[in-house]
């Protein structure tokens, strides 16, 4: 859209994590731009991919396992494959039992700068894996979450 | 998740419109259970098939089409494959260039009830099909639109 | 395709069971065509609901589960949401361990015919849960194959 | 699937190009494996990614695009998020209107190594692009395909 949203408040800078993201020829929907849909897949993928490699663990494996509670987004801006995107991974609030994710998307250029595409929440809810009752956060989810959150 | 969020806030009969439609094999992810980005697929469809059905038009040829400038969802109970869903409709502000749609997603049961499993927002922000700058809503979607608006 | 296939070959009335699947606004891609992956996911979704419903079982709690080998689709027409579609399903092939369908898609028209737009194989072996080491079909699931057996 | 099929034949340097493609959270179904009709995701973007890189044209744009008109794989082994796969990606038949690839999609281990996880066939027929008549494959297009032909 050349009309709208303010984008300048969404900085690369204050994420302190940027995970790339592939875009693929389907995410393109009718309008010839990627689907809204599709912009919680790259959030989804992001934040998992990175407590994966972070912890070093298979978090699907742990007694506990995070729930999606709530997720929002603004549209910034249109993406289009074969695109390339990084996913900044921010924590805007670490509780006993849930993790707030505030998360950007950003298209690189070819000069390799960062424009903001889309603003998003993400709520991860832990729960125990069999009886999916709210727990703690295992504590390798929390160290991992810790390094995200804002100073 | 058994432990909760409140969901006797999330009425059916509060959406003017039900639209049904079907999960698929694929929806489930991992934990079993259909996939937090899924659910947005759900509403896009819903809104945009009863645009469609409403109108009697395509209204992807219109010259104005409507672009998502944001969205969310409030992940309320777990739901699965094979389980058909309901997804409610209804209009909660009509300006002259957006829609802000507020949404629901009912599980039926075998006895007919509807349970809630999520409710959400979705706007649309309409735009000129080639310039994608802001315009006004057209006369065929507005009229639509119109029957959603809660009393 | 203008040109195209010979669709005279595909008959509604070869498929002894016609499974409804409903379109989804994303389904469409760039080309403002249902994308050709997507034609996968009618038929994974039509082979399980209609094994779900015939069984009245949840076979994905079963002892040994259908795991796909092998698929392949031949693209007759174009498709585009929000067409209403029916699965056309057959078995070709009933082994011990190993099921091969014979599917195809077709799009019903307002008069209630329905045109073919595709046809494909599936394949699933059945494996142990677990281990997944290739077992016998279930009992349940051979029985409803059986009435999908071509005369 | 441990039993299984026959992965020999499918060997990485048969295919000249390979291509990166990552997973995605939500590709894993029920089974916690990729779902049978991702596979054909990672296809259609490898294919379509190399066309555009290699080209350095947007494809989609060209008074020729390619429908595809056949797709099949046969799946040799289960994969999973956060695996990073490559697509291996040759040309079988280059013919004057359509295109006939010979695909696979490989895991990277730890070490590098590249297992086979499936083979495919993908075809693309070249129709202009408003009247969708077929029409030959554009030179830009057939020069990139060519490089992909196998000696």
């Amino acid at each position: 859209m050349s009309a709208g949203p303010d984008t300048s408040e969404v900085v690369a800078n204050d994420y302190p994590v940027h995970w790339p993201v592939q875009t693929r020829w389907a995410d393109n929907d009718h309008y010839g731009h990627v689907n809204n849909v599709t912009y919680y897949s790259y959030f989804d993928t992001a934040v998992n991919a990175w407590l994966m490699a972070s912890t070093g663990t298979d978090i699907r494996e742990l007694p506990a396992i995070g729930i999606v509670a709530e997720t929002s987004c603004r549209y910034l801006s249109e993406l289009s494959f074969p695109e390339r995107l990084q996913v900044g991974l921010s924590v805007e609030r670490l509780g006993s039992r849930s993790i707030v994710y505030s998360l950007a998307i950003f298209r690189e250029t070819d000069s390799g700068a960062l424009e903001p595409a889309a603003a998003g929440r993400f709520v991860h809810v832990y729960v125990d894996r069999d009886t999916r009752r709210p727990v703690d956060i295992p504590p390798a989810i929390r160290a991992a979450a810790e390094k995200l959150v804002r100073p």
